[in-house]
């Protein structure tokens, strides 16, 4: 029974991501994560259609979790829209209790910082100066800086540039966000950090690895692409995946294509409904309806928009839950849970599934891979999806909304 | 001072419209209203963007006002949409108070009967035997018939059948609502009938111009369109406007162009929001949420959802009222009104803006022109206004939206 034995130990590396789409940089990530961890399976833990960013993926959850498998990730779990759609806390919080469910060894992420002493020494210095650190935060924010500012005002007030760690890059303060998340959790997941690279490993033109998911994806969306950056940054597997979707549905997915119904759907809303929605607050409502008149285009909608204390992220995230018509009531019921009610696999592997199997007896979540079985977040997730997909035509939205239901787990060969 | 004098007696005849477009048979009726009534200024109440049938106009209300004012209609009033996209009875109920405000002398409808004194006679015996009708109407109602066929139920039951009237005509139906509130609401409008023309006055094909107005937006929306047909049946004016409105913005409107945002609001809405929505009652909401996802077309959907019950022109109702977010509270707000609030002239003729003048202390409410002026109905009218033309370019969108309240009235030259 060598096998078995295999399985029941079989190490597994959880990574948080969202694949849009999947890169050399995010292939980088994960070798180097199999690599210093050690793991035999790895479980990644991607937004869904939506992203953290509040935006639509360039392509689907299912076509962006297949690519995945193709590259060598064995389980991919969708990071539910309550928490992907989120500040950086509860993402990090959402994707780390998923990942603990799952009974990952460990958890790397890819940080500017790179050196994981650091982040667990990060971790222990703001919790000591927790009760401080809270006050100059919402000090800031009253002053009206944005939440991402008003943490690096309030980390430096505490003293907090005197560590070596730089808290106002994005990747640093999302892993620190992770391990916060380890500790306050009680995991026993060890976390590792890789620096993100840059000018090298083939990606000559990105420098850093989100930076260049943004340029790849404007290279995409632009009318003038260049095929060889393209070419050099994007795996094959990626190049033929994306190819194929907007050959099979017309269109990939980006703000501007949802400009026509988002505007329809801000001005038939009535003023008091706006509340209702997530992250509306202190009157934002009536700036969002005092420029949809007047934008002409999405990109132009937030530069009318944008404040001090609104960045473009928050905005982002806000269009994204008045399309998808999301409560704050709703969220909030939902992400208060100590650990996930149900997970959603993607897709996988033979050997993430043979992970499963071997470890079925820890994993304290139930796991659900095609709808029949009543998923208990279906009436939610179908409507944001039925969202993300209103763009393209009928008979592709028939066709993908279907295929959320009834398709199969992909598997390698 | 002669002229003063010849205004201040200015007869006037109101007529009750929707112009969905302007055809011969429409003109043909305005011309004999004129003649028998013998009046100087004619007024038409008219359905604004969205129809009683529960369909969006061909084009929009601005256009169709114009086109009717170039036939010799004076002055074409809006008929606000809580009135306009509603049962007979509330539609015939707006637009004879609308017209009574603005002191009309007569009233000329089109019917199939075509005898005003069998109108009144109808009225009379109705209303004597109010108690039993209401009665029967209740029962058919209860029994599962739609709105229509269980008014021919009760009016058959208090014997209704011997009088000459043919009640379960639809001209003749609303024609007893014009009488009825005419009546009701103690007006001194004299009540006018035209019977409803065949085979005669260039309308070779137009046998009834309820129908042919249908069939002329079937010829129009078709593929194969009949040129000589449609040129026998539409003034020359109506068809250059209509090729202007096509070219200039990319489409006509037709409720199959709105079968994509009709959905993605549908989906995206929650169980309970439907409750809220003017019309939805007794579980329809399940029934349009079961179906949304199978409906490939606008048709198909409603195919899906009739019933005994729920008509075709039901249906489209509710989801002119899904489309718009109308609620069932703010139509009720809307329409206790013993008079209206306001009114909105959407276009005139120098006459008729001496008629105004001639009665201005006469008129009991305050009409707006351009809507530098806040119009009560603003921000509701912009609602509904917005949901009509999304369908439209975005640079169509915001030129048609901004002559709402930017574009003077139209006047004869």
């Amino acid at each position: 029974m060598k096998p078995m034995m295999e399985e029941v130990t079989m190490k597994a590396c959880g990574l948080i991501v969202e694949y849009n789409p999947y890169h050399n940089g995010h292939h980088y990530h994960f070798q180097q994560a199999t690599h210093i961890t050690g793991a035999e399976c790895t479980i990644a833990v991607m937004s869904g259609n939506f992203l953290q960013r509040g935006e639509p993926a360039i392509v689907d959850k299912f076509t962006r979790a297949k690519m995945a498998i193709q590259q060598g990730i064995d389980l991919v779990i969708e990071l539910p829209y309550f928490y992907a759609v989120q500040h950086s806390e509860l993402f990090a919080n959402g994707a780390v209790k998923i990942l603990n469910s799952l009974q990952v060894d460990s958890l790397c992420f890819g940080s500017e910082h790179g050196e994981i002493d650091d982040f667990n020494t990060l971790y222990h210095f703001i919790t000591e100066h927790q009760q401080a650190y809270d006050l100059f935060l919402t000090d800031a924010l009253n002053q009206g800086h944005s939440y991402p500012k008003a943490n690096d005002i309030a980390f430096s007030k505490i003293g907090g540039k005197n560590l070596s760690i730089d808290f106002a890059k994005p990747n640093n303060i999302l892993g620190y966000q992770y391990v916060k998340n380890m500790y306050d959790l009680n995991t026993t997941i060890t976390p590792y950090t890789i620096k993100r690279i840059k000018n090298n490993y083939h990606d000559r033109e990105i420098k850093d690895p989100i930076a260049s998911a943004t340029s790849i994806r404007n290279q995409l969306l632009s009318a003038h692409t260049n095929r060889n950056e393209l070419n050099d940054a994007l795996p094959s597997i990626t190049r033929k995946a994306l190819q194929t979707y907007k050959e099979r549905h017309g269109s990939w997915h980006y703000w501007e294509a949802y400009f026509p119904l988002l505007k329809y759907r801000v001005l038939t809303m009535r003023k008091n409904e706006f509340s209702n929605i997530h992250g509306i607050k202190e009157g934002l409502e009536n700036r969002i309806i005092n420029t949809a008149k007047k934008a002409e285009s999405f990109s132009d909608w937030m530069e009318l928009l944008k404040t001090k204390r609104y960045t473009w992220t928050s905005l982002q995230r806000v269009f994204t839950h008045i399309l998808t018509n999301t409560y704050s009531s709703e969220i909030e019921s939902l992400v208060t849970k100590e650990k996930p009610a149900a997970i959603r696999i993607l897709a996988m592997s033979n050997n993430g599934q043979n992970y499963l199997s071997a470890r079925k007896k820890e994993i304290d979540v139930k796991w659900y891979t095609s709808s029949k079985d009543p998923y208990p977040y279906q009436t939610f997730e179908d409507r944001i999806d039925h969202a993300y997909y209103s763009i393209l035509p009928l008979t592709s939205q028939k066709h993908l909304t279907k295929q959320a239901y009834q398709k199969p787990i992909f598997k390698t060969p």
